[in-house]
């Protein structure tokens, strides 16, 4: 998508370099970071400069086909397990990176030119998450009407995968094909990704929109009569409960109570048939820093980070709930919308 | 209630100066502010250095009291007329304010030693507050189990009105008598009065609490086993419908939805039967700033503001929000537990 009006993915490999944009940064500075080998790019997973599981997962394929590269011819193998075994401990949860990592790893050794057929094969995972979301959009586009107010939760744009996003796919194809789309976007604290990437994703689309307090979901979506509610999801159980960013549940609740039809987009990727439903998914529940501590903008235009609570205060900070099936009137997949209930019987690439 | 085990109100007059806890420096510094004039006590109104309409009705009371030692013979009537209008002028929607203006003027000018009326008449306010508050608590008390966990919203503690509080009494009077109780407290974006000000109420009162970013409340909610959820009101329309803090509406959702008993407390001076529903209650929006920016201690434990959020991102901040009657399991008063259908019936004072 656009930043200031010139077309970007997530991250991208030229000449045996993973170019990826620094989230860390956003939305005060944007800044393209530069991993010149696999451990760079394994530093710059580790240290979130890229983050969402897709995107992670891209990069993650690059830094494979970057070790394919580096790899001295007499020590091959060995240099490529190693490899691979330090790109898995990057970020150890994450579905997309293992995926990733172990099909460049298995395709390239089985071909006559390893090194090619790794950064083809990287270069391909990233092009078919592309296609993937942008056909998410496609079939998101049709839920939307000319005028429709949108409302949407965290970021679950193109910065968390290479390019169109999931539930903000939907609108960006809406908004290219003519449809005039106004965007809730919830803050999303305690780290703020609504704030912070879905409104700068926003901003240099040209889409109308304006961050709220989480607090004023309820307010909003009654008030301003919102049309649709899209999230998007970070692991959907056999049983169609989707497992999401905290405060998806809230708005989901909301959402049913107030009649507004609510929607996941994601990948079909995303769903994990051998969890049988939501209440088996372990919920990560992180430090109280999160919460306590917020960075900005000094007057100096510094990036300093203060202390908004009392380090002494008990914080509770669980960073994902989950959204039972009943709640949710259709996950947006690359394959077509599909109703949570029909989640088990899709068939799945894993 | 207690700071640091030494008992405080919020407000106290002593001496012809009014002393109020600087609440723009809490949690992070407790500082007495000293008002010794009606008009030093109109900046702390202004200032927010008391807030909580309660609190603010009792500061407005004794600033009356003050204008009353004040005038000189001489000028009399004039100089309190004066002082009467820049007092009403400090929070020109607070309702308790004009109350507490009236009364301490109108009552003082019919004794025969006015000075000593008005400070007399003051001072009644300010313990009446503290009276209903108490017996908010009891009643609230009454619903409370041992073992209890309780959500709360924002700030209805002691610090909004003289002692006690409305939504947090009832909580400190079950842990006076005895029992155990476990208190979640929602931050309370943007101006985070959960995180600041509750919590430091919890903490000096030994009460057992954690704070949790917004989004969380349905997750905590559901699995936390939360027994009940009690906030404060701003306002009560004749048909129970309740005025209060932004987020009010989305956690009294969720609490239905969840089968969690759902209550407001607050005095019956609260209920504005003039005032038909909510939906003619009009909803203040307040700055994107109050988003935008945060405070808190940088490094070297000075208070600063940092900005969060591009200036150019776009907020929309509404301040308040109604919750309908139907989600409302009862009002606790100073009089008893009212259902919300009930308050069009009540005989109240104004």
């Amino acid at each position: 998508m656009n930043v200031n009006g010139k077309r970007y993915r997530t991250v991208w490999f030229k000449d045996g370099t993973v170019y990826l944009i620094n989230q860390t940064l956003l939305p005060f500075e944007f800044h393209v970071h530069e991993a010149r080998n696999h451990r760079d790019t394994c530093t710059a997973i580790t240290t979130m400069i890229v983050r969402g599981a897709p995107a992670i997962g891209a990069a993650a394929g690059f830094a494979m086909a970057q070790a394919f590269l580096e790899a001295p011819n007499e020590a091959f193998h060995t240099y490529l397990a190693n490899a691979k075994k330090e790109i898995e401990s990057a970020r150890p949860t994450g579905q997309n990176l293992f995926y990733a990592v172990r099909r460049v790893y298995d395709y390239a050794l089985k071909q006559s030119n390893p090194r090619a057929a790794a950064v083809t094969e990287a270069q391909r995972i990233a092009d078919e998450d592309v296609e993937h979301c942008r056909k998410i959009g496609e079939f998101g586009n049709e839920l939307m009407d000319d005028g429709f107010k949108v409302l949407t939760h965290c970021n679950a744009g193109w910065l968390a995968c290479v390019d169109y996003g999931t539930a903000l796919s939907s609108i960006y194809v809406a908004h290219q094909s003519g449809k005039k789309v106004f965007v809730y976007v919830g803050e999303t604290r305690p780290r703020s990704q609504g704030a912070k990437l879905t409104a700068w994703e926003l901003k240099n689309e040209h889409i109308p929109y304006c961050i709220f307090a989480d607090n004023a979901g309820a307010y909003i979506m009654k008030k301003e009569k919102v049309d649709l509610v899209i999230v998007g999801a970070d692991r959907i159980a056999r049983n169609g409960d989707v497992a999401n960013k905290i405060g998806t549940l809230e708005k989901a609740i909301v959402a049913k109570e107030l009649e507004i039809p609510f929607y996941v987009a994601a990948p079909t990727s995303t769903c994990d048939l051998s969890c049988e439903s939501g209440s088996v998914i372990p919920i990560e529940y992180r430090s109280e820093g999160e919460v306590i501590y917020q960075t900005g903008f000094n007057k100096e235009k510094q990036l300093e980070t203060i202390t908004v609570y009392p380090e002494d205060f008990r914080v509770t900070n669980p960073a994902f709930d989950v959204t039972p099936a009943s709640y949710i009137r259709g996950i947006i997949t690359e394959n077509g919308i599909v109703k949570p209930e029909e989640v088990g019987g899709l068939s799945l690439n894993t």
